[in-house]
């Protein structure tokens, strides 16, 4: 827990959740205008609508939404469609009476997009990657994970009661180690496509080339892939020719480049059924809401008719890294290593001040001395956003001293 | 796993999900309208607009839409509201860019209503009770837990790490055994209050005795009295007196009685900052969808404004229960035992095949010889949908021999 308290304390928000106030409207007295369809939002104090930084306008690229979508007209209206036809809740298990029409149309679209034979839908990403590990594996599997997989994976395998082999990042040959080192009845290499902090992406044709070699099965959380990167932001498996494989299972969230909230597990056509049977956040959670499901269709529908929108967000990162001098990010998220922590933290507090929202990770959540903002480009960002935002963020380096 | 699996067969919804349809609209051109704000539904086949049950209507006995919310205007209004103000998702973690103005007026509301200093709110119940037990329990610890809690809590318990001894249901006398048998750093008890299968209440008064003699903390999740039992549906820690007191957590969903999605845990004061410090499924999740805290904060509202409505809840289940002969309920759900699991299940399905559909409970989900339907009223039902219901079941009971 301490890292999460860390990760919190080194966001620079300890003890304030500081929320957004909605878009410039009557009742929002200070909220000025800005460009862009996902553009900068007001952050305000707890519980009010006054602004956090004196009336400024707060430039999020701290945030996950990716394409710009989750403030996009076509987005919101799928979600207000789907309220009115069935309600704010799907009122119960997807088993009972929480499966709507639009969670079949989301779970074939989303399988079709990513190019797998089936797809299930959950109520968050979450929930999602802790289906996968339970239903997959048991006592007596063996796990080997990425060292730097994301925490809903880590307490999947904790869940799961499996063997779990915790492996160096993207260490191709400790993969193929690990997997030699055991006696198992399954064995799984699991991992993120694109990883949340560093915005690198997996060795994925080599990991899955080692666990097709040991008979083991690839497990991969799409979070950051969809949406960003592969043929129309069909993800890294799709880019490696890997989707749709037998021994390949995937999961997503609808909560970053859909802008919206939930995930999926997607994989062959057996798995779906296998989900529905065993999966106990599946049983026994309540089905996704509707304006959700029906808000991550829309968004989906959109990427397909624009498959440009990965390419965009892809240049705005690799804009960023460039002018920051941070390594070329493989996705949206670009990682300005730092070094020292405080300093790290400070320069954050500074972009913040100057109005653009950046995150910061410190150890233990990235390895010491590496220390860092971490940026997150959108497909919907001007050139003046990018201007202003680099514009910040180099004064706020400059202006701060290594210790 | 098998319990779910089970579960599912129960259902009588083997390999087929089926979805709901929009309500009546000019695509859905076999829906035909019906009466009830949350009233009857119509179950299509997966993927189509074809009717499940030859374009009959199906009165929904088997949903947690207690108050009949989930299609109330002002619950979908909320929702739009949301959703334009916002947008459709929260776009990340609330640590960073995932909190609204909404969130904390929604956190605010909930404190107030059920009596608890402050609420945190999360992306579903199942990720609420997640953060519970692993933020307030670790190795060392000693959670007592009764052996009809829900799914949610037994994988909080697996998550926390803490040493779990399962108590018979309801049975006080084995809690405070339990608690006098370990030596433990810190101990737990922990219940639903109104039990999902059985509808009963769980002994709040003695087994919050028994906590506070040996120190314990009373853990109590109110997916099922929020909105139905207390008060004003303030929930069964409330009517108990027991909402607020130092020893007292507990959770709540927001997808059953306010008829959206989501959850939140209620404590003392100091737990907030403790949850946001250190619950991975709050820190490491996208938070809460606008529109998600938009309608169940509408639903709240409704909720403090028409007090009356639990009453109403409790009242046509006790009407279902002297009609059917199930025993008194303590909130909304009625369980009619029927003892044998096929005769059950055949009930069930015949109920479904009449147009009323309704959930059903068999071994080991429930104890056996003890295999029932699970019917839940709705504060909405007229007394025309109650004769309906009632007809429906006896006359389906009436004609299903015991084997
Ligand atoms: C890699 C990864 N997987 C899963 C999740 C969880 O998804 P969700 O927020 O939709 O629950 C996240 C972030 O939230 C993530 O970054
Ligand atoms: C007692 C109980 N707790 C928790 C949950 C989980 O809540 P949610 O469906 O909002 O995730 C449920 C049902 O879904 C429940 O019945």
């Amino acid at each position: 827990m301490d890292e999460a308290a860390r990760l919190r304390a080194a966001s620079g928000l300890h003890r304030v959740l500081r929320p957004r106030a909605p878009r410039a409207t009557a009742t929002a007295r200070t909220a000025r205008t800005a460009g862009g369809a996902g553009g900068p939002v007001e952050l305000p104090v707890q519980g009010s609508l006054q602004p956090w930084t004196n009336g400024d306008l707060l430039l999020d690229l701290a945030g996950n939404d990716y394409l710009g979508l989750a403030r996009h007209p076509e987005v919101v209206e799928g979600g207000i469609a789907a309220l009115r036809a069935f309600g704010a809740g799907s009122t119960g298990s997807r088993l009972v009476s929480g499966t709507t029409t639009l969670h079949g149309e989301l779970e074939e679209a989303l399988a079709a997009h990513l190019g797998f034979s089936v797809a299930l839908v959950f109520s968050s990403g979450y929930a999602a990657n802790l289906a996968m590990l339970t239903v997959l594996t048991g006592p007596g599997d063996l796990v080997v994970s990425d060292e730097r997989n994301h925490a809903s994976l880590v307490d999947a395998c904790r869940l799961s009661r499996a063997e779990v082999l915790v492996t160096p990042h993207a260490d191709v040959a400790a993969v193929d180690e690990a997997l030699a080192s055991r006696v198992w009845r399954r064995a799984f290499v699991l991992t993120d496509s694109v990883f949340s902090a560093d915005g690198d992406l997996a060795p994925l044709p080599a990991l899955h080339a080692v666990a097709r070699r040991h008979g083991a099965v690839l497990l991969v959380d799409e979070a950051h892939g969809l949406g960003v990167v592969g043929p129309g932001g069909r993800g890294a498996l799709a880019a490696a020719g890997l989707a749709g494989e037998p021994d390949v299972v995937a999961t997503v969230t609808l909560s970053k480049s859909l802008g919206s909230q939930g995930g999926a597990v997607l994989g062959p056509a057996a798995l779906r059924d296998h989900l529905i049977d065993t999966a106990r956040t599946f049983i026994f959670d309540t089905g996704l809401a509707p304006a959700c499901a029906g808000s991550a269709l829309a968004a989906l529908r959109l990427l397909t008719a624009r498959p440009e929108l990965p390419g965009q967000v892809r240049r705005r990162a690799r804009q960023i890294a460039e002018a920051t001098g941070a390594p070329e990010p493989a996705g949206a998220v670009v990682s300005v290593v730092l070094g020292d922590p405080e300093r790290a933290v400070a320069v954050a507090t500074a972009c913040r001040e100057d109005g653009v929202a950046v995150g910061c990770f410190r150890p233990p959540t990235v390895p010491p001395g590496t220390s860092r903002l971490r940026v997150a480009a959108r497909a919907d960002l001007t050139d003046g956003d990018i201007e202003r935002a680099v514009g910040v963020i180099t004064s706020a380096i400059a202006r701060t001293p290594a210790p």
